[in-house]
Order: structure tokens, then sequence, then C-alpha cells
């Protein structure tokens, strides 16, 4: 069996028809749904790119991995899913984004290259590359924002795309009235169409890479493998190619989901991201009346593209021995709670899109249900392995195996879900006048009352889901929770005592350990010598060594 | 300058004259005591021989580092003292014992061989090897304890000793009345003379390794060194060669430190260790009167070769530039608490001597004094740091430079200490039946109140040390002391919170990266583009691009 493990960046739960959205249609989301399982309360680590994906892609929480943030290098020797996944005899590929900083300095240190093998997984988060490109190709006058090379953008040259950077001035601009490049940068232009032919954007040719590495793996016949098809969309810029840029306008665009009452008086991190630029652009309504549209384009492009997939692995007979995995890194505020992008704790930033299709027959009892059970992202790399045949090393990764949800069992499951928050590097922690290190939040979430605990002294946040499933009422701001929150902080302590960083021995090597050094010749424990067992006698006291002397 | 940084094993912070033992005198301890400043409150991180070295030699917490135990390998890439100082211009040399296990596998998946300078490294704590030579050389019917070379074992047999094993057949030895050999295994055998000349014996040899480094070093002229100078000694097997071995006698053992009340329903891991092998034998009289003369004597040695290196210092001019630390690894329970060995968090086992001798005129002022602040063993890595004129990385090193204390002042200070110990390999853990990833015991002490929580449903321990000070009354008994154990499990809650392993991006870093990303181009909330810097306009909707077009 084979895993194509599908990730669309920025992506929200609930723009999905199989999700009740009641304007998008996703066919071919919705398709993979009914053929397996939707985890709908699937919860990321950490609500932001680089974040989230460390924790997917090492199988374990932020804070015990510690790159925590875009940009912070994963540190050199922390395991992969690729690691755990060749343990196991599968390969690991990458296809799209990462997000990943390669830990230079700690590379450096140890003496990687990264021309090596060895070194070009410890720089690309364990996988093979298939292709990557993260699909960021800002430039300033401080340079590139990524400074590697975009095999999408040497593409739209080849296409002939007269730019150094046609990503920003085509497939991220449309054109003003006047015939100029207009920014996809720019809100107000999120109504044009990119200025780029709709198979030369960006979905359309990771999907073409896609199919391309599938043809040709099932031609070499070689080992099983695991494929992150990672597509930058539909996150920001937000503008996309006709015909996608004008099928949905401003009737499609929902009320935001917000109220007077989060405004007042808020607890300071939320208040903070509530004034920052992305945030009070999105309280503009035409702001969200340009925006969601467009967003909601791209996302039915990316459906277009999965069909396209999906019929390329039914043309070519191996919908059979392919499990499916759609999910994102994180969600998109789009102007609900006062806020844009993601970052907070809210159910449109944290909680993902999770749909799995296993095609092993054990799956046939949970084909087309949904499961509401607390699943994190930490929670796809076990499963893989168990899908790989493998063991799960449960002393490395910290998430659970899916395996016996997607056979439609009902296991003993996790009563809380963590997402942990660093905004040391952002303007908030300057706003706040808060230290990198205490620029820190966790939320604990239990199926119906959520806490964000905020470090630096900073007061928590409590919503019941149950009462208020859109989460407007704080209720950390009276006494009449307190026992909630107690009982929540005690989850985050036990939580944060977990054992996460005893890598290199596992249980079971712990057990064989257990009373193995007298039979090494250790024993710190003998009061006269009748203690030792009688076959270890010989050895300790019955050597005939009277001629020996010292002197 | 250059640092000694001499560890002695297993040595009780209370068995100096200058830490007020009644019948021991360690004139060379207290020499370097009287020089310097003594702390009278030390605690190691964990109470182990490897777990806690790896926190010295990581400054960084148990939990953090992973390598909690004997045996766990430290995981590859892991930072270290010798990185750290390397990187201020200091070198970093061992001498003796690290109880350090290569992380194999690690290498391996990077595809570092021991043989490489890096490798090397990697395999040795960060240390370049002068010396090494961990002390435990048992041997039984599944080989050697420590499959290493051993370099004392190979000395003592080019002296002549005619043994394949000389460390366990004669330096760990006597001879009994029948002139056969006398295992110092055996606690009976304590009070015999090991069986090997004094000079041959493990602290006169390393000394002497000393000695020939620190000529060595100062006939090269190179880089300023730390040297860190481990000793095996006063550890077991408690036997000691002559004059040693009859210095002290039954009149020199103290009554045990234990009282029936810790016997009346203990908590669990205690009740369990107190029952264990060594606990059991030191619970009579006949052993500790047998080995405790002989642990004073392996002390006494200890102090001579002190002593010697001392003498070699003034005698070579190195005193002036030669700051010298003196500590330990853990104590000894000796029968205290009804106990052997060390493991659990009793000021027997968990504090250690901790006396550093600062050569500099800045350390005037603070001469032969004693310092109470709460010091952990990770403190000496920023020390160190400090010292080699290096800037301490404070996303990696959890501890605090104690050079403010070593000057005389009194700088702002932690508030309470922490330890933690993992028993998940002992028999302990399976005598309670506790899986390995919850047998594990935390320590929090805020000078007064020390609590032990101890993980897997078992219930805490708290002593109040003013009111307590031999720690025999386990006030959470009862309810009494609520409000002081909910105090320490909220600062064991955030200790656990804490930032351990963001190690790639320091605080400075975090701050410079603030607010980079729009100069690199990414604008992720723009409005309709005034909300650009004017100096940044013209590279996103200035340009005339009028003329390209996608079709």
């Amino acid at each position: 069996m084979n895993i194509l493990f599908i990730m669309y960046d920025q992506l929200r739960f609930d723009y999905l028809s199989c999700a009740g959205h009641p304007h998008l249609q996703t066919p071919n989301f919705d398709k993979v749904a009914a053929m397996g399982v939707r985890f709908t309360n699937a919860y990321v680590q950490s609500p932001v790119c680089g974040g989230s994906r460390m924790c997917y892609y090492t199988g374990r929480y932020a804070s015990s991995h510690g790159a925590q943030w875009n940009g912070f290098p994963l540190r050199v020797g922390e395991h992969t899913m690729g690691d755990h996944l060749r343990k196991a005899g599968m390969d690991s590929w990458l296809i799209g984004k990462t997000h990943m900083r390669a830990d230079a300095e700690g590379m450096e240190r140890l003496g990687l290259s990264a021309d090596s093998v060895i070194g070009a997984r410890q720089a690309e988060c364990g996988f093979d590359t298939w292709i990557r490109d993260d699909g960021l190709w800002g430039y300033g006058p401080d340079g590139f924002y990524d400074e590697k090379r975009s095999p999408y953008n040497e593409y739209l040259k080849g296409k002939g795309y007269p730019s150094e950077n046609p990503w920003a001035d085509f497939a991220n601009a449309g054109i003003d009235d006047a015939g100029d490049m207009a920014s996809g940068w720019i809100f107000k232009n999120a109504d044009k169409a990119a200025n780029v032919r709709e198979e030369d954007s960006e979905t359309p040719w990771l999907t073409t890479k896609t199919i391309e590495f599938i043809d040709e793996k099932k031609a070499e016949g070689t080992a099983p493998w695991m494929a992150h098809v990672s597509f930058i969309k539909p996150h920001w810029p937000y503008i996309v190619p006709a015909p996608y840029h004008n099928m949905f306008g401003e009737n499609h665009v929902p009320a935001p989901t917000r109220h007077e009452v989060e405004r007042e008086d808020p607890q300071p991190v939320f208040g903070a991201y509530m004034q920052n630029k992305i945030a009070t652009a999105f309280q503009q309504d035409e702001v969200r009346k340009k925006v969601i549209p467009a967003y909601m384009g791209l996302i039915k492009q990316c459906d277009d593209q999965l069909g396209r997939l999906l019929d390329h692995l039914e043309a070519t007979d191996q919908m059979k021995d392919t499990m499916i995995v759609l999910t994102s890194d994180h969600g998109d505020y789009l102007g609900d709670h006062w806020l844009g992008e993601k970052d907070l704790f809210h159910e449109q930033s944290v909680k993902v899109p999770m749909i799995i299709y296993d095609p092993r027959a054990t799956a046939d009892p949970a084909r087309g249900t949904t499961c509401d059970a607390l699943v994190e992202s930490i929670d796809l790399a076990p499963t893989f392995v168990e899908a790989a045949g493998g063991k799960v090393a449960g002393h490395i990764l910290e998430g659970r195996s899916l395996s016996p949800w997607l056979r439609g069992e009902t296991p003993d499951w996790r009563e809380y879900a963590i997402s942990e928050y660093d905004y040391s590097a952002t303007p908030q922690a300057v706003r706040l006048g808060i230290e990198p290190r205490d620029a820190r939040l966790f939320m604990v979430f239990n199926g119906r009352y959520k806490l964000m605990h905020a470090e630096g002294g900073l007061r928590p946040m409590l919503f019941d889901l149950q009462t208020d499933p859109e989460e407007f009422f704080d209720l950390a701001k009276s006494d009449t929770h307190k026992a909630e929150i107690d009982r929540l902080y005690d989850n985050l302590f036990t939580w944060a005592r977990r054992m996460s960083q005893r890598v290199t021995k596992s249980e079971d090597d712990i057990k064989a350990m257990r009373g193995r050094s007298m039979r090494r010749g250790i024993l710190p424990f003998l009061a006269d010598g009748t203690e030792v067992p009688e076959e270890l006698t010989a050895l300790y006291y019955g050597k005939a060594q009277a001629d020996y002397t010292s002197d």
C-alpha cells in the first residue's frame, strides 16, 4: 500500500461541502470522505504553517521538537516521519511545501552537508525530495523571503512569463483597469483573475508533478511509498485564475462570526491580535467581500485538481492500494472573531479537515462515516507507520494511530487535545512587551470546554462550546467556571510533565534492561555474598587467587 | 584562565570537614573552600550517575536532554559544555569518568563515525578525550558491564597484576584469611586493604594522568582549557588500599539518620526502595560498620590526591589562572532513611558538595565564604561559559551562571530547585507494576519545603526542613499542608511548561526576526495597498507590467 498524504495550506475545516458549507461544492473531497472516515474534531498542534507542519512531520508536539514557528529550524537529528517509515520499509517523498528550515548550524557542527543523502534528509524534514516549493516567493528590499530556488518560478519562466519573479508578478497578480500589474497581496485585487493560464497556476502544476511521481514510481515498481503532496493553496495571496476568480460573489460570503462582546476587555493576546494589520483589514466588509470569494475559488480549484488525481488513480487501478489523506496545516479566520489568518485557538484557526480513505478491507465497516473523537495532527505519523507494517516508536512519536477508528472500532482515546502557539517573533509580542520565552500560548480542549493559557502572567480564556459553539463568551473573565478551569489546567500539567525527550530508549528496551546489571558483574548490594545467585557465585568469590599479591 | 572541573562520584555533601564532618579531616577540600565559595545548597538534577552527569555536561534538566538514567544514550546533536566552550575559544577535555552512552543508532542515522573528531565528541559528551575510564569494570555471565576498553585495567596489567580484570580482582578486592581473593563487592570485605599498591589505585592513577595533562598543556601553550577530572571514587565497591583501609573504625560511624515513622505506610516508591537489596544490606549495623570506614578512607585518599594536585598547581605557578571546582554527581544514603546508594531526594542523596575557587581578583570579596542560595548542577555550564568569556546561550542552557555569587554579589535567584529521577529500569518499577513511562519522580525544593511528586497515580511526599531537617515526617500524609503542597505543585507546573527545546533560535535571534518578513515581500495584510510604507511601494505596485499578459 502507498500513502498519499495531501495537505492544503490554510484550508478551513468548514469550507468543504461534506463539512456543510452552504455554497461551496467540493465533490472530490466529498468522494474521499464517502470512501473513508471524516474526522470532525481534528486539531493541529500549532496553528501556524511551520510549527504545525513540524508536528505533522515529527509526530510530536511543538514544544517537544522545538521548531515552533515559521523559520525556526528543526534541530538536527530530530526523528521525522521519513525516519520511521524507512525503518518500516516505506519510502518517504516530498512533493511541494514543508516550510522546513534546516538547522544549518547544527548540521555544520555535525559535519553534515546538505548535498549528501543523509544531509538532504536532515535538511528536508526526513523526506526525499521529489520537488520542493514552499510557495511564498515574496521579494523586498532585504531580498527574497525564501532564498531557496523555486521550481515553480523556474517552470513559469520556462513557459515564457517575463519576470524575475513570475510567482509574484503573474501567478499571484492580476491586471488592473489601466493594464498595470495588480498585486494579489492587495486585497482589493482579490476579485481579479490571476494573470496566469489556469493550467500554469500552482495547484494544477503541483498536481501534474504528483501524477508524474505516481507514474514513475509505478513504472519503477520500487518499495511502497508515502508521498507528502503539499499544496500552497488556498493560502494567501488570495487571487485565483479564471474561471475560478468569479465563480463566487458577495452573495456567497457569510456574515462574520463575531460579537461585540469579544472586543470588551479582551484577553490581552487576543486583544493584540485583533489590532494587527491583517485583523483590521478583515474587519472591513469590503475586504471580506473581495477575499472570501477568491478563497472559495482557490478551494474549488483544489477540489477539481483532486478530482484529476483521483481519476488518475482509478485509471491506473491504484485506488485499491493507495491510502489517501486530506488535511490542512491550520485554518483561516477570514474576519471571524475580528481576526484574519490563523494563530489563535478558535475553531476557525486550530481545527482542520481530516479525511482518510483506507483501501484495505478492514476499513470497510467505517466507509462514509464521520468520527468525532479528539484527533491531533500528530496522530498521522503513527497511523502511517502502522499502515506501513511498522512498530510505532511510542517513546518518540507522541500521537496515536488512527487505525482503530479507520476500522470502525471505538478505542480508548485521549480526553483532551493540546495545541500550542509561539508568537515570540510577532508584532503582538512587541505590543504586549512580552519576552520571547514568555510569548507562548497553550490550548486544552476536552470536547466541550476550551482553555487558552498564556505565559507571561497573562490571564487565560475559557469557552464552553456546548452552550457557546461560536466561542464568543470568555468564561474565564468571572469565577463561575473555576472548577472547569482547574480541571483543564490539571490536564495541561499532566501533559507538560509528559515524557518527550527519552528518545534513545524504547519502553521495551527499558524493560529488557531491568535487572541485567548483576549479570554483568555489578553487585553493589552484597552484605556477605550469600545474596548472589548460585549460578554467579564462582565468578565473584570462588576463584583461587591466593597467589596474587599486590606488593 | 583554565578550569579544573573535578567530580567525585557518590561523594556526600557532609563527608568533608569544611561541611562539618566530626571525624573526617579533608584539609585540601577545606583549602579550596577557604580560597573560594562553598555552596551549601547545591542540588543535582538527578541523583544517579548517568542522569546527573548528562545534566552537568549539557547544562540542561534531565527531561530536557532525555538521557535520564545510566545507559540511556544522550541523543546525537544535543549541545554539551564542550560545544559551548569551544565556541568561546576554550578547549574541553575529559580525564576520567562520564558514564556517557553514545547514541549509536542516532550517529549511524546521521552517518557519524566515532572515529572522526566530530563523531568522537558526539560519543564523548562533547569532550575531547584525554583519558576516559568509567571505573565500573564488572564482569559476569553476560559479559562486561561496560564494554569499552579500560585504560586503568590496561595500566594495572602493565604493572604486572596477573588478571584479565585486575580492576575487580586487585584494585577492588582484598585477601581473606585463607589467602583467597575477597571481593570488594561484598560488604563484609570492606575493612580489608585493597590488594593493590596505593599509588596504583584508581584515585592516584587519575591524579597522575591529570598532572600529565596540565604539564603537557602548559608546554604546548595552547588555548585555555576546561578539564573535567572525574574520579570514580568514593563510589562502590567500598574498599580502599592501605593505609586508608584502617584509618577509620566503628567509633567513627555515626548512628543512622532514620526513624521508625518512615517505615509506617511509606509513600510506595520510598517503600519499594527500602525493600531493595542495597537498602536491606545497609539496614544492617554490621554493614554500616564495615562500609562507612572504607567510604571515609576513600574520601581521605581523594583529599590527599587533591592536595597533590594543588601542590602541583602551586609549584608550577598556575593557581593564579586556574578555576577549581569540586563537586559530585550525587550522594550516598549509607543506611540513612533505611536506604543505600542514592536515587531518591533526601539531602543525603540529592545534595552535593560544590566548592568553587575563582582566581580572578573580582572574586576576592567572596573568598572563604559560604553561599546558601539554591544552586543546581546545571549552573556550572553557564558559569564556565562566562569564565571563558563567552555569551551564555540561554535558549539552550537551563542553568544560571554562578559568577555573581563568586564575586560576592546577591543576584535575583531561583525560588526553587528541581530534581528528577527515572526509575523505569529498576526492580522497584517492577515491584510497583509501573510502566516505564510512569516510573518518574520529581523534586521541588524551595529552601524550606521539599515535595516529591511521583507519576503513575502515586501520592507525593512533603518534608519541612525547617522543623524536620532530618526529613522523617512526611507531611503529605495528612491535609495539614495542602497550601504548601499546592504552591510547590504550582512551581512544578511552571517549570514543566518551560521552554526547553527551542534550541535553534536564541532570544536575540527572535527579536531580530520581528517584523522582517515585510521587507522580504510577505505582505498578507493589505486592504488597498496604502498600508505599505512608502519606501516599499515601488516594489509592489509601482512597476509598469502592463505589457505582460498571460494568455
